[in-house]
């Protein structure tokens, strides 16, 4: 009953994108409510906005809106009712500069050749470049989003129909992304050259789907198929799935960061569990970096499964000695200034009982600015720590990301800034080891040249 | 805190609009909330949703939704807080086959010069040919609106500036409108070349004012200063108001069912007053169809004026004998079949005290379908009327309006259908009479030539 | 899905409630949306909050929210889901003493006979005493309604069953009063033995409804029976409906100012119609205080029947010089300190071309604190009126009601201050003219001592 | 802005209760925004509804609602502004059988000596003949809460002041409770003779804070002092915190089951931090029922400290093979029938790469109706487990709970249905083992006897 306010800010440029997809068509399910329910399983990769759009084979309707998919859609009841046979849903990551329903995806778009709903993953390199090209050209756009900018790609340097249209929109455009499209009638996922982001394929009786984890899989009891390939594109229609390689792929560069912090512990890309990467990651920084120490405990929740591996290779007690509250959401995220004190506070609780008077390993998945480590080192020294070494199951971070991880510039990256011992005493704590490179990539099985490891080392692949 | 859920559908066309609109320069007023008070004026115009635009100088904010003025903005303070010379507000109508967040404007645009702000009332006769002519150019399309048109116009076929580019983009539309543009420094309107939909401007201290309707001004504190002449543009920046003819005009086509029903009788087009020229219309059906009566009733609220007219003029008492309930809203809009019944119960009483056993005049301001009619007259019989004897202060309506006004197609405009002698036993009414074109005309100070009576002739302007 | 919050304060005292009650026990029709209907009907007597009870024979459930009805009960599908024959509704008024989710009603307790809804209009004299004793004796209260109290009372003092237990409890109350009980099985109605506050008796097929006025039964298509007599008692059960004169009752006093300002005027009571009585008493108005001028308007909406009837009698045009604007509604009451100009502009506009050169008459319905009246003339100067001539259809206000009509003090009351000529410079106005008491009561068919006159008198009935 | 729409039934009976008090009374801090705070803190205690009261020294206002801490209070912003000094809140329990705004507390009372908010955790036994005793005795009840009871009982039967009027209510009650109320003036703290449910007292600054675990107090950064003892009161108030003995405890009899699943495991109660017991029993557990096997897990999130602990003492890897979806919430509690296979899914996701072909070990802290355990043993067969054993860290359940607790009743209690055996085959696991009770009790330094094992035992303290 009540309009919702939106806001959106002209002026914005390089919006960072880690979001989540999930594309489906099969005509005997019930298309939306999987895409719900797949959605719900994304839900980590973004926070801000949800969207999903159907197809009944002629018109294509949207619901989308801020905030979780739990209150976009407050029940299955409010999902879009017509019978479809495609849907294409989408979560959005939350980044300050651009929160705005208008970016909320799928957008909807009407061209020439009909209507296109568009859901993307990543970060275009020239999207500025591209814009001002267009913009040139007599483009006008409403969001900020790189879905705005293929759809522009597709609709003017395109011909034909939608597939020889994005095939000549493809050529324009450089970055990581993970695009998915949806017509009336067929749905479209794109992976790009170097496979930065991820997007696998899924079968459930005899629809297909496409997702951003392959978590959503189970979720809706689909089959794991694979991995799109870098540079792939694949076209599922009523007669099944065709795929194309679209662009040239020379090497593949994974963000290895999806391993290490962002994607959910249950998911799999090429064949890795991360739970178990992450495990093996504590393991390897055990025998690297071992510490006499009475416990060893982990940030929650990315870093418990590294915290559990080190506490076993060095055979002393994993403990969970910073309890993290269930209760503190998105809403929760405004900063008040003098309540930031209590900010934290709430979010982890340390244990005393179990600190107290101990040797504490805290391990962690990387240092980014350094502020949370600083914090954390208080924390455990507060609640009665004998000593605090911190461990991080991952290499420093020198470089920022362009390929669609929000990152701060060179200037906040601690470890571009200091040394380990300079950021060691600037954390206070007792001793401070990063995992090495190579040990980070002999936990994988995969081929160490398949990862991107710009951030560690600043060789942008692209 | 919520997601608001909001749909988007393909396919559609035509939009019927009829909106109100409020721009603001003024460089010493709060000017958000100044339009937020506007625009509360401007309400009876469009109550499907409402926004505002504000521009600092450097930056364009939007804030939107569905719903009232009141819904959209709960109290003042949810309007953008920055500091602000030039805000642009809209008020938008409620049609079936659009009602979409994505529609409420003003829309926000970037293109080549920058950031743009639009509204618009009235509606594109050109609208689908223009839309497949984009696209075949390869044009997106994210709204159904005239204004997402007249940007890709603007950004696509002008040049240098915004009004370079406006004045080249104005020889491809025609139609009926009224358009307002704001960027970050300047504010300007538009009228069509017949001025068939209403604008004027107002004076605030040093500030300029668009606005749909002179009520606003009256709301605000703000001095009529003129309407904006057919054809006229006029930009208002830091150095004041600026006019030119950019659409030569050679005749004037008022719609003349603004005065009828449409605008609020406070307001002044071209210099008629609003109640006034409704009351004398009362006046001129009592003279032309006079009758022997006991009493005569309006029906609320844009016939009492009529009413009261007809009342004095035929000399018999008028009475309030229909009663409308002030709290059905936009909220009970939506039909359920059978509570038909009683939501005309529920909008309309009428008063058995007062009919029973009376001859009763009832005046309404026109007749569309005829369904309503058909209604009030056993409304009146139920309660009592001896006899009942309707007249109507407007000729009848014979053909439907192209030009922003959302009436039925021929086949269902009553009087296209059938003579006065028809429809009177169609509503069952003891006689039923229309004011003469002529007669109607009278009532104006204006020239006859000067406004559009399509309606009424089947004859258009454009 | 979000949590509304609710304020509940302690420590107010004297709640002032004019409110209304819609009641109805019908085995066969759909109860709840009757009574949803019923309470749109009413909604002009409170816009705080609503709530409707219903029975299914063995449970009560209610529900009730802040806000106008068409809020609380956004759609009819929101009502309660369970087959029932008995539902009692109730629409209270903002006060801004106790606003707060707790006082609204039906309140439902739970007591040694059961179940029971209450729902009151009207205002207990001895509501503190009563509230003292009974907390002396060891009662909780929980909100500050009158409601609660005559629950404590039939309660506590009560024996066998509720028809017993609620004789038991009527000595114990003083003041204006209709009451609304209903159980599992049973409706009562009860009126004040002055028959201050109205309530009336319709029916609808083999059932019956409680209204407090008579257009509610209008709009669900129920037929008018009778007014309650003062003192009166009747219980609706499966059998009918039973009469029954619980408290002596030596006169009648209905509140005279429920005809002239309070109720809908298609409302009637005690057989006279509102709208008739108001324009008889302009018309009456006319003949006591004539003037030389050239237009007579009214205040919206109360006052417009009065000024047509002064305008007939006096034969100058009635003309509608000052336009409501129909949108400021409830959410709109929250004053902005320096909004307070733009509030009184927004809601009331006068029409410069009607009014420009006049001589005015403006009717209103009566003068309390005379801000308004100050105003209102104000309004018409700066429109340009020449002369500005103020007539009142009802005698000065120089006492307070302490029977449920939220007036201020004897202190704020103009006319306890201050004699005509002084009110006539306050306000500014070139004339002012109040309606005689007598002229008043000659306006009606009823006995003049059928009536409370105590605001005009300072003589209370009680 | 919206009305929301409450429920409230009759003829519901004992609602069960388990649910958070924060009461803080510190003249110098902003108590409202910590007990804010502390309530975020208790979340897990209760997910229904929230509420907070205020004193500012003469007033009491409470803000209370249906949802999360956060959906009550989307902001700091939105607490009670005015100045106080004392504060109290609660956050409440969803039962199916009396979700209603009515129940939210604290509920606020006016009676003989003042204003009185009161808040409770517990269940009085005796809560059904009170409310039938004090029904006879003319009590009306508007609530299903034992709060309501015991502000009856302090009303009726107590005399002088707040603390000898609650004194004499006392012998009254008997169950399982924890109460707090507060005046205009003091707050005042109250746990039951057999101390079953948890009540500790902070300080922070120089006040003094009231709250149902500990992890409240570091929350908000005051410092623990003590648990209340069983039957004792504690009076807060400017001169600072009065103890006194006003119930005879002859034993205490400390709920078990809040350390093995209810408390957040950073909480301590009488000096046991509740993770370290948890992970003590998971030792204990495996001491007594080891296992060969692969891989040891844990049911998130409650179970997880007892499979570490587990897994350290056998000395095998403790993966997290059962991953949690963070973003289901209390909205998706609404029971769809044909979602209920995907709600599964949804909640939680077992990792196929740790799981297949793996000897696993699954800890879970208790087994009730048996049917969460039938769904995690399929649910690691069908990820490929090639062996299931279900450890217990805690003894079959074989009685339900009434004093807090909200457990189904013998029938439904697998354990008091089947043995061991039974219940093995029934969920379809390979091994299945409960924790001993003497091996629990040994996890604890408390004495034995100082705890409630009625759910394991049936012989009931009370």
């Amino acid at each position: 009953m009540a309009g919702e306010i939106k806001i959106v800010e002209s002026g914005v440029d390089h919006p960072e994108e880690a979001c989540g997809i999930f594309g489906i068509m099969s005509p005997d399910q019930d298309v939306a409510r999987l895409t719900y329910y797949g959605l719900y399983a994304l839900q980590h990769r973004g926070q801000e906005g949800a969207g999903i759009a159907v197809s009944d084979g002629e018109r294509i309707g949207v619901k989308k809106g801020m905030g979780l998919v739990s209150e976009v859609f407050p029940t299955p009841d409010c999902l879009p009712k017509q019978k479809a046979s495609l849907a294409l849903g989408h979560v959005r990551y939350s980044t300050s500069r651009s929160s705005s329903f208008a970016n909320i995806q799928p957008l909807l778009f009407r061209y020439r050749h009909g209507c296109l709903a568009v859901a993307h993953n990543g970060n275009l390199l020239n999207g500025d470049e591209l814009r001002q090209r267009l913009e040139a050209d007599g483009s006008i756009f409403q969001t900020e989003t790189d879905s705005e900018l293929i759809a522009h790609l597709i609709a003017r340097y395109g011909h034909d129909n939608l597939i020889a249209s994005l095939k000549a929109a493809l050529p324009y455009i450089h970055g990581a992304f993970c695009f998915a499209f949806m017509t009336d009638d067929i749905l479209i996922g794109l992976r790009d050259p170097l496979g930065i982001r991820p997007l696998s394929i899924g079968r459930l009786g005899k629809g297909y789907i496409l997702a951003s984890e392959t978590c959503a899989f189970d979720t809706v009891g689909a089959e794991f198929v694979r991995d799109l390939a870098p540079g792939e594109m694949v076209v599922i229609d009523k007669n099944g799935l065709h795929a194309e390689q679209v662009l040239p792929s020379v090497r593949t560069a994974l963000c290895i960061f999806e391993f290490i912090y962002f994607t959910r512990p249950d998911s799999n890309f090429h064949k890795e569990n991360v739970h178990l990467v992450r495990k093996a990651l504590g393991r390897q920084l055990a025998k690297e970096h071992p510490v006499d120490a009475d416990i060893v405990t982990g940030v929650p929740d990315s870093s418990l499964a590294a915290a559990s591996g080190y506490a076993e290779e060095i055979g002393i007690p994993y403990e969970m000695a910073l309890i993290k509250n269930r209760y503190i959401g998105r809403t929760f995220i405004k900063p008040i200034q003098d309540d930031r004190e209590f900010r934290v506070g709430l979010k982890l609780n340390p244990v005393r009982k179990i600190i107290a008077g101990k040797k504490v390993v805290i391990v962690d998945d990387s240092i980014v600015r350094g502020t949370t480590s600083l914090r954390l080192v208080n924390m455990l020294r507060q609640a009665g720590a004998k000593e605090v070494h911190m461990r991080i199951s991952s290499p420093p971070v020198i470089a920022p990301c362009f390929y669609g991880i929000n990152t701060p510039s060179t200037d906040e990256l601690i470890a571009a800034q200091k040394n380990v011992q300079e950021i060691k005493e600037m954390i206070g704590a007792d001793s401070l080891a990063f995992l090495s490179r190579q040990g980070m990539l002999d936990c994988f099985n995969l081929p160490p040249e398949g990862f991107c490891l710009a951030c560690f080392s600043g060789e942008y692949p692209i």
